[in-house]
């Protein structure tokens, strides 16, 4: 096949292949993540569903590195961000919809897919239900009364190469009924 | 540039427009989902992180065309599953996770894209955290007492191209506190 033929066939399998490499990455280069890829990665969050169609998400950068610091402090799994050059902390607004958190679920899950494919590593660190953790967040990014974070995601460089784990288990697919 | 060079660009590029791409779709053709892509889709499904690595999801796949008429017939927000010639109900375990509809959550963004990449449509149509649709699914699906459904996606070859929206919007984006 000559490079044209391939195209439809590739962009399928480069788009599984992102999914299916996608892995919890926990350590980082000392490398700046640039501006472009950030918004690159703020736009995929954005482009996911919500309940209505309320797009119930707020997303806050982070990279002061005092910052980064005291939530790895306050944090206890979330302790990479102390090498992390970035995270965004994915929020959203309880007034405009009542699950946000399932809206703000899928904006999350875009982010880990963007990052993967940018050649990045991130990680899901939950914030919410955890009153505590959700309390520390709330404390240091000043947010409003009526808006809650979902989770922290550090971002960086991966400091190693990982390979994504296998989760692929038959017996939890059933057909037409349980 | 050559095939070559233009590899790691375009995986990246492939990954990222798709998931710019995904759409919300809700009409299809009559034309069966071929098995490969199913399992594709599924496989993608359960490539999704979950909290403590648990995995708390069970996925149902309904070809059935009474099944999926009779849920149509009863979920007010499903009425497309008349049209689909399949859907998957994303569940959850609800003992082996306090928070199974935010890792189901994850599961069904990645199926979703799975989707797109396949050059299928699909939407989510919500069940949780709605009880009487819930209630619905519960009873069509014969879900044991601790699973619950997170939602119905209907899933097939689009009937029509559509666009996706554009939900990029800067003033959602705050840097390093609120």
């Amino acid at each position: 096949m000559g490079c044209n033929d391939k195209q439809t066939t590739m962009k399928t399998q480069d788009a599984i292949e992102n999914i299916m490499n996608r892995k919890s990455v926990r350590k980082y280069l000392d490398k700046k993540v640039e501006d472009e890829k950030v918004t690159t990665i703020l736009k995929a969050g954005m482009a996911a569903p919500s309940g209505k169609n309320i797009r119930p998400w707020e997303l806050i950068v982070v990279t002061d590195r005092a910052v980064l610091d005291s939530m790895a402090a306050k944090l206890p799994n979330a302790k990479m961000l102390q090498q992390a050059p970035l995270a965004i902390v994915v929020c959203g607004n309880t007034e405009k919809s009542s699950y946000w958190y399932v809206d703000c679920s899928a904006v999350t899950q875009n982010i880990l897919l963007a990052a993967e494919a940018l050649g990045l590593g991130a990680v899901w660190t939950a914030t919410y239900p955890y009153e505590d953790r959700m309390q520390v967040v709330d404390s240091f990014m000043e947010l409003p009364a009526e808006v809650q974070s979902l989770c922290v995601i550090p971002i960086g460089y991966p400091a190693t190469p990982s390979a994504p784990k296998d989760k692929w288990d038959e017996t939890k697919v059933h057909y037409n009924k349980w």
